[in-house]
């Protein structure tokens, strides 16, 4: 399904290479102040721009086509929409039966038959992240004062970041990362204690970012080398503040009041200009792919603020079902 | 919410020392022969016995209490039910306001306003996992020729599993571990393009599981660090079959008829016998915690079958909404 | 799907004349007394007993086998069970293949491929109602003060309604009935604008009892042969209060804070003792019914209580949703 | 929540006054031919322009912004969007705290605080149902051979219904009706046993539909006057083909193969020329309202191809849950 969520539910639309995406959020409460302009912050830190980063260019303004009235909104579902206008469609016609490995667009072919649109990845496309981005920002409105923060650690392995996208870029290559969010303050007992453990939902969103294929929480995968007179965090507080945060914000499924920390791998760019090898998907024939098209050399560079928008987006739930978020704002 | 599914539906309940644990599976299709001794294998697999894991021994035989006739699958839900019979609830009332380091007992009390079943976990326990082992043995029957396969591949960051175990049981600690599953043949297409990924469901369910700190599918973490000509998959048939499988068997989170790779990190097990530092919950006093009741070294001894069966019931789903699974199973 | 609810959320299960039937109710706020005693009231009044009743006799002493401490609500998922104790599985031996007209028992053979359990209707049966009673008593519990109150208006078209049924009985044949609900007082403002109006979900929850044929809400049937000028209730206070309630109580599918007012009609027993016509299901032979088995003159007779807890578990959810309730009782 | 269904999901969005309205269809199998002209024909029987509904003129020209490419279905999200171009907010400003009764009006003030589009209603106006139109002509294509047809019965309780609407323009009032939707041929076996009978989901969505007070299926409410061995239709076929169709194609919440017969009552136009007693929502004072705006004497003569789109798109939920439906078409 292309919808998530329990009181605060988004439902994602669109192409990469079509009219244009979006998405919309169902179950916001009503009176949150809400102005395009609120958006363009975290929206430009998504857009490309720096080396490493793709071409296209899209002013990525969003578009409020219902829902909000005098700048506010009015309990009614906002769709927030982003007109393509930098397409290159023709760019992929020749690409057509030719899948890009590490792609979607074999899968979309098998999945739709054939009928899926395929030009730059239509619906499976990281375009459709500015999409994401967008509910995030009404998100993070509802969540407030709780913050959430993310920047990338990594890129190809290595703290020096801009180097390892420099050295891709001139190996015509690309690179992947590690992106790392954290949230505070936020309230213990969000989440509930089997199949809507926060990590669930908060895995569930991220995996859904295109090129995501690894999510922790709190020490993660170094856990499982670490013996649990390591990894217990001491408890020092009766609200329940630890000493030390191996948990990451979360036991049993559950905020404990401590910071959350989650991280995400992200896998380098399977579009690259270097030549590969794969097969036309009606005749059969080997081929070598040699990619048109602009790309990005290092998505990771662009992924920080759409999982904070991920984390954003279930936080926002997790807090409505909580209710610790009243369902009508304050006039102010 | 404790169920989980769109066609293939479980649902959870049940404490840890209360009468019993159980779950009802709804969407089976009609028809599936089924036994009660067709559970036995996976229970016993997940069941304590070896050094490393507790004393507690429960027979954990399922109770079919609904949707099964003639040991054939009816298409009605079917509720399965394990009686609790090895509890000692008493072992637990002096640790009552104690919240145990690592655990849900805290976040239980607070989410719950002290209503929660504090003994051993209650409904948060790893016991509730016999029931997801259960679901996972009708999932396992749906899927077949489907095989889902999961093994402990390391634990304390060693191969050599069984002597880290030791190590911890003589240092009165407890140990982590790192769990793979594997699941094939799949056909491709199974997934849905934004928010049900099929690393997205997986991980749902996955980090439902109590210990899980980290999933992650193909090469996961390890893709942070590669570049693209060395993760992408060189498409080598017109069916999607590729020459490596770094991406576990997922593209664009739609299967792509390879081999399903995901792996999870285990956390080492928060009980453990050497004193640690807690608070008192209602009066706030600093505490030093003595453990009694009956824990697991390594628990994640004891995760592969649990595993399997979150894969298997995500996979259940998935194929019944491509239409992979036929609804009424032919008679024999 | 046999379960309903976005926050309170059941999920039912089990036969006629299987080993018993019951529900798990997921999402009920923590603390509340609940002791099986709280049960008897309202299953005492679905029991059969007076004429125009089944002879089937079931203790139906509710089994709470979790999410229930010391007669509290843990907040974790509550099983409520019903053995069947009173079953004749022979019966229906003979009918298995003869269909009942006006019974689910030729759908469930097709559906379910002749898997199903055909004795008494299976996990179709009205028996499953008792488990629906269940629910709704926890209900009522939640949205306390609230009152909800159902009862038989007309059987047969008659307000006299022991005559009606007396003559059914003396005719061998079986009568319908409508009953009427009513809710008070509710908060304005449950129930969201476009598919969960009020009206909507409590329909879809009442559709679900077997044997509902109509639901209307207010007026409902009425209001189509009423002028505006008629139906319109003029508002006389600031908070919503109107002189008349031809809407009861409910606006654009929202409640408006006067009494909610819901009427189903219920069909007359399908299970008659007169010969019937049907259709031998595997060979295609015509045939005479003659029904043994035990069956109401009347079912009308024991659904306002039914009728009851459908629209608490309704209320309830949406009660949850709009915060009107706080997910921990005060310990008394 | 502005969604329903569970394969085949739609999301609504949008105001009367606003900039449009407008619907996303998820789920949609792949490669249905799809056009904006196909939907003409259904949404101009929706389009006022006979006595007895509004002037208010809308060009209603559906624009597909997702999910389409080269006229056919690509699996991907549908988005549907209706500008509006005749708005007349200023019509509603001197009412903005003026409820109308019988209308949404007060409600929504209450639900969201008074930050709710007041404007013709905003989010809970009729003008919605131009997206249900949209969504079911979709929905019809999906279920195809099956024909869903819908016509206005009465108005006003009688069935001349040019003379019922002409008296009720003559005294500035407005009127009621009852509307009958029929579809076939429908597989036998459609729906879930309990909570997802199709009558449920069915009212579910129907009782969405602005002005409904009123759903039954087959006789309905006249089934509660019948005897058993009046309202039990005989089965003549071994395929469930009943002498009479007294349940309307459905028993036991599935379909049995006859025809399915749903009506719906709708009320008359809470909007009415005439003085109206209410209040004003922020003083408390009393106020005659004189409705200004445009408003249909009648609703109901604009219900049929709502109530159509209604029932069509339940029924290609349930037709893609019982895998009647190919999730790709065949390209032609």
């Amino acid at each position: 399904m292309n919808s998530f969520g329990r009181l605060f539910r988004v439902s994602i639309f669109g192409e990469s290479h079509g009219q244009g995406v979006g998405i919309v959020i169902d179950g916001s409460p009503a009176g949150i102040p809400l102005h395009p302009e609120d958006f363009l912050k975290d929206l430009k830190r998504r857009l490309p721009g720096t080396p490493g980063t793709t071409s296209r260019q899209e002013p990525d303004y969003p578009e409020i086509k219902s829902g909000v009235l005098e700048n506010r909104t009015t309990g009614a579902p906002i769709l927030i929409y982003f007109r393509n206008t930098d397409c290159r469609a023709e760019d992929y016609e020749e690409q057509k039966n030719l899948p890009r490995p590490g792609h979607a667009d074999l899968v979309a072919f098998y999945k739709f038959g054939g009928f899926n649109d395929f030009r730059g990845g239509g619906h499976f496309s990281g375009r459709l992240t500015v999409a994401l981005v967008a509910a995030g920002v009404v998100a993070k409105k509802i969540i407030s004062p709780a913050q959430v923060e993310a920047e990338l650690l990594e890129a190809g392995g290595s703290r020096d970041i801009q180097k390892a996208v420099d050295r891709a870029i001139e190996e015509k290559d690309s690179v992947g990362g590690i992106v790392e969010c954290r949230a505070k303050p936020l309230p213990p007992g969000l989440g509930e204690p089997f199949f809507d453990s926060v990590e669930s939902l908060i895995s569930h969103l991220v995996f859904a970012i295109p090129g995501i294929k690894g999510v922790e929480f709190g020490d993660g995968f170094a856990c499982s080398q670490m013996k649990g007179s390591e990894c217990n965090d001491p408890i020092i507080s009766k609200a329940g503040k630890t000493l030390t945060n191996h948990a990451g914000g979360i036991n049993g499924g559950i905020t404990n009041g401590n910071e959350l920390v989650v991280r995400a791998a992200v896998k380098p760019t399977p579009s690259i200009p270097r030549p590969q090898r794969t097969m036309n998907l009606r005749t059969g024939e080997e081929k070598v792919l040699r990619l048109s098209g602009r790309h990005d050399t290092c998505i990771a560079l662009r992924v920080p603020v759409v999982l904070e928008a991920a984390v954003a987006i279930v936080l926002a739930d997790l807090m409505l079902i909580a209710q610790k978020i009243p369902l009508v704002w304050r006039k102010i």
